[in-house]
């Protein structure tokens, strides 16, 4: 059994589009067994919709939901022990809950999610991890917006815990991770990205393999299983990808409704259309993963329809069944065990001399 | 007239495609008239080949060529005024070109063109500006990878000079530029971009309306007219956007292909698929522009064709015809004088108090 806690209160439109998401989740992943977090009034009719959900649902009520334009620090003093946001996050926190999802606000979810569930040991900043549908599948790219201008080590660790999380989705032994660097000769990227890679690189990590640089083009190609770069450039890439991906289906509509045997050949053409449709579709990947902290927190986008939050779901619940947590946390003790210096009188010696 | 050098030993195919795509260019613009730098045995039986390109044609000599792959320093060591790129580079400081286009390695070609063309006062950074289609038409995106890391003083110093290049490329009168940003409320942004926000609001530039920050998916939906970056974000944003795009061209054949409906459908459509691969064909808009430098220097794609050749020297040929480096040399001028203390002795005083 998978339990997934649930913000019903987050994303444009609240409970509902969250509730008829869990129940399409629910379908397909009979096993899971959600905890809902919500105001009743506006909830318990849209449950009561559902019998299987509720079914396999417990509901809290919760008097306090934060809104999607609050700033972080807002939320945090308005909705701390009270909001749906914050209960649906300790839940996890008290193991009541294996993975927490909500649509709200990102700046708000990620701070309550450190204040609460706190940073793994050794890991200064938390990530945020997108799903990115490539040429070859999926790859995963992170950070997209948590930290702005990551130092080398936390590109490290990134890595690291992309690694993790790659091999807890795709289920590959050893994912390949790239840096995102820029592809101008001698001016070629930020000193940080630069020991970045020498650092991974002398690291030798065992849980992962470490590609080397890769450039914004290499994303979509689907070239490595793991793009680590800090958060602004991260952000930057994801949106202008939505926003090409957007413009391009944009021009296709255009061109297939500017002749009458352009729509003509659009009918033919339909299923393969639809196909395209699908693959585009934002819905189909939604789920953004917090990277770092003491328990799986999924972001879903906020303006989701239900069954884009039924995807979200699907992350999480993946998460949680192929233990991401315990991944990163293994694989963050070895790489730190490997760093420490040797313990005993001749390593307190030598720091002596 | 405007007189255009060309490196014609630059790019993948060297003067197989420059010589050709200048034939094109001067098919549209017969009032252009070309300064050739290569080598003699390579390009002069290319040449000949077009008469009336010949006839508008002072061709140089040169014995050197820099290699796509070598790197600045080594280029600019080996290469300085004996290669076809320095001396096309050269011939715009000699005032006898208006504008020197090449497809040649972007680092080598940007290292001789500031050695040989210095920086403009007040410029401390050249700045790559990409023109990029949009929904709305064309914008302007810079830096895409000259500069690393700018400075808040150096984002105003792109904003103004892709503002001038805006007026000389849309005839816009008021240009509107954004900062590239990211959309995380509370974590939002470098403090560099914050403090050039500020400092464009504050200097309330005549030559540009300021439109505020912008992220990733307005670059496409053309929000602005240009959108301001530093060269790593602005980098990885461009070679994702050309990514995403050759990602759903993949898709779109693929679901093309897949039936005999499709194909069909395809048959009947195919004028609008041509029409949208019009949109999407990178030959179309190639020419990054070098801004800062004392001439206008215009970066071909290294493995562009002769059409898309011939579309960096249209860039060139509008550039110069416009007034680029006049233009920018105005308004750089106009703002530094704003900001420059009150001359006399008051001022001494004041200094000295």
């Amino acid at each position: 059994m998978i339990r997934i806690s649930l913000d019903l209160m987050g994303g444009d439109f609240g409970p509902g589009v969250v509730v008829p998401g869990a129940a399409k989740a629910l379908e397909r992943h009979p096993e899971i067994s959600f905890l809902l977090y919500g105001r009743k009034d506006l909830c318990q009719p849209l449950i009561d919709k559902f019998p299987k959900l509720k079914a396999k649902s417990v509901f809290y009520d919760c008097e306090v939901a934060v809104a999607m334009d609050e700033k972080p620090s807002q939320a945090l003093r308005r909705g701390r022990n009270v909001s749906s946001m914050w209960r649906s996050i300790e839940a996890v926190k008290l193991g009541e809950a294996d993975v927490i999802v909500s649509a709200g606000n990102t700046g708000a979810l990620m701070a309550m999610s450190k204040f609460c569930l706190r940073t793994m040991a050794n890991i200064e900043r938390p990530a945020i991890a997108a799903i990115w549908p490539t040429l070859r599948g999926e790859s995963i790219v992170l950070d997209v917006g948590a930290t702005i201008g990551a130092d080398s080590q936390q590109l490290l660790d990134f890595a690291l815990m992309g690694g993790a999380m790659a091999r807890a989705l795709f289920e590959v032994e050893r994912p390949t991770v790239g840096l995102l660097n820029v592809g101008v000769e001698e001016m070629k990227g930020q000193e940080e990205v630069k020991d970045a890679g020498r650092l991974i690189r002398e690291a030798n990590l065992e849980s992962l393999e470490y590609f080397g640089f890769v450039e914004g083009d290499d994303i979509g190609k689907g070239t490595v299983d793991v793009v680590v770069t800090e958060g602004f450039s991260g952000n930057i890439a994801l949106k202008t990808a939505e926003g090409t991906a957007k413009q391009i289906a944009g021009y296709l509509r255009a061109a297939m409704n500017r002749t009458l045997m352009a729509r003509i050949g659009y009918l033919f053409a339909k299923g393969a259309f639809d196909m395209l449709r699908e693959k585009l579709d934002p819905s189909k990947v939604n789920g953004g993963v917090f990277l770092g902290l003491n328990g799986i927190v999924i972001k879903s986008h906020g303006g989701a329809t239900a069954e884009a939050f039924a995807a979200a779901i699907d992350v999480g619940y993946d998460m949680a069944k192929n233990g991401l947590t315990q991944k990163i946390e293994n694989d963050l003790k070895r790489y730190h065990a490997m760093r420490l210096p040797p313990i005993g009188p001749e390593a307190v010696m030598s720091d002596e001399v």
